[in-house]
């Protein structure tokens, strides 16, 4: 086996056995892909690679899937085969055996039936943490990914103008990101003029840019398994000065937390530098969600800068700063970095310029 | 409540109480827009509809999901909050609480602790049961789908000519899709060129088209929340004798499966009038797929055309018919319809002809 899973299984297993966890049934076929190269994505089929923390570790395929030669035990099965009994036979028959929170309950719930005197818990949390800190490959992967990102957001901005819809500018993100030599985007681009950007969740319409409009443009590529995602918030034409006020808070906000972004540091802490700030000044309700998520094969790994996550900052992390304000049927602003903790503070992956600024 | 609704409502609490089921959690957000027309993508957050036999339905959504006023008691959470937390106080004590089939670990498990004397059952049977027979509004978007796709695969195997390259015919696809008014592909269009065929789940890459090549083409599209899909296979310039001999017999599988379909007849019965055709013909071993799946909001609903699968067909009911032959390194076919089963037989979606073709 290649040293760079080798070096991966050996954390994983000093997790498992942190928390008393005698096998994990890895199914996410991105953990699967990081542990062993294989890329393989499954739909509805059962897809697990079996890793006990004594014993060999077993790789559950369906025939149809195109797997490689690898380092496992591959055990096939068919469409028309039992596949939970096949996984039943092959694993622990008791002990504590964690499962991918991705799972589904199509094959949790008949193993649960089937296996008894195991006790099943959440173990994702073991792969998830070795995931969450990137090593030198993978930082070099993201850093790819958003430079372009970084390419394409300007682009983009320069693109907008009168009489352009939000569609028209999403698909002109996704053809610039194919021409930098991303594959495309890594999520649905989100272009919102206006009112619309009150909505941090809005897809992309019809909707034509007016004058004094805000544009929020949310937006990552994907290349060689690695993503990129970042936000910026401009105006159209003209800024009204109400917003622009707004703007400045959020990019503040934005940037205080990016400052206070170090090793050791709760993460509910980053998330409530930002919130502070923004209530500070008067607008906390506006802010409806996190301050930010993790960041690597996808846009949402495992992991967020939120009230919730007492877990603190470690070299290696990638995740998001992204305040936002949003008042409801009028205005919305959203400014986003990807940033990678280092030794002693952080180092955005993303360099376009956060101010406000007029465009088109 | 619209009627339309209120049927659907109906249909599964009569499925629940067959089955004994107290309460569903519904979370395939599929299946929740099926019985409200709420369209929400909720991503790794929770979003319940709860639908107890016996009192009323609630909905369990993030403050951040764009969910319009409806007809449901509405129980909002907060990024912040402990959404399971939330769920397990408003959901019944005890019973037998079915589970969709996709819900994942990260909310089952920690369900399970919470609620102990509830018996946690596999539920999704009771609305996917009511989804696969599709009622005429369905159908007839269903028949929508099938003729753009129709319109599209013949302009695409019109398209094919040399120095093509696979990526490009699946980039055609999704244009012309776009053109006929589809919202777009709803998997990854399939194009397969000479031996990539062999791989029933080949991705689109750089491979140029050569004389002699099959050419298979998977595709669907979605249109108003509900696609087609379907596969022909074609030879580029000339066509080894050999290989349109496989080809006939993978025809005449297709429109024997076909005509064997009717209300009551099992669907391992169907599967096997293809599978026993190809195997008597000697290529058994390499068909190596069930010979269908269901179809409707996505391309692959609950229920399948297995050897597994004793369910009996019933009115309005709409799969796919795929058999294929592959020749590892070599060559592969595929013909694959929709159909829809009617009260004495079936409708085919697709009317395509199926014969092997020379183009370009």
């Amino acid at each position: 086996m290649e040293k760079v899973y080798l070096d991966r299984f050996a954390k994983i297993k000093a997790e498992m056995t942190l928390r008393g966890i005698d096998a994990l049934l890895v199914t996410d076929f991105y953990s699967i892909w990081y542990l062993s190269g294989i890329w393989n994505e499954p739909y509805e089929r059962m897809y697990v690679l079996y890793v006990p923390v004594e014993g060999s570790v077993k790789l559950f395929a369906n025939r149809l899937f195109n797997i490689p030669a690898n380092n496992f035990e591959t055990i096939w099965y068919s469409d028309s085969d039992d596949c939970v009994g096949i996984l039943s036979s092959h694993i622990a028959e008791k002990g504590k055996v964690g499962v991918d929170k991705t799972w589904s309950a199509r094959f949790l719930i008949p193993l649960m039936q089937k296996n008894q005197n195991v006790s099943f818990v959440l173990g994702s949390d073991c792969v998830d943490n070795v995931r969450a800190r990137k090593d030198l490959k993978e930082i070099e992967l993201m850093k790819e990914a958003s430079r372009i990102n970084d390419v394409v957001i300007e682009k983009a901005m320069a693109y907008v103008h009168k009489g352009v819809t939000e569609l028209e500018v999403a698909e002109f993100v996704a053809e610039q990101f194919k021409k930098e030599g991303a594959e495309g985007p890594s999520f649905e681009t989100i272009v919102s003029f206006g009112a619309n950007a009150a909505d941090p969740h809005h897809e992309p319409d019809g909707t034509v840019v007016q004058e004094g409009d805000c544009v929020l443009i949310d937006m990552g590529c994907r290349k060689d398994h690695y993503v990129s995602d970042m936000t910026r918030t401009a105006f159209f034409k003209s800024a009204p000065e109400e917003y622009t006020k707004i703007h400045d808070i959020v990019r503040e906000a934005n940037e205080k937390a990016e400052a206070f972004v170090r090793p050791g540091v709760p993460l509910c802490e980053i998330d409530a530098v930002a919130r502070s700030y923004i209530s500070d000044a008067g607008y906390g309700e506006y802010f409806t969600h996190r301050l930010g998520h993790f960041c690597g094969q996808t846009e949402h790994e495992q992991g967020d800068v939120s009230a919730a996550n007492k877990d603190v900052a470690k070299e290696g992390m990638i995740f998001s700063i992204e305040p936002g304000i949003y008042l409801p049927g009028k205005f919305g602003v959203r400014i986003e970095d990807l940033v990678l903790v280092t030794k002693d503070g952080c180092e955005p992956l993303n360099h376009v310029d956060k101010h406000w600024k007029i465009i088109g």
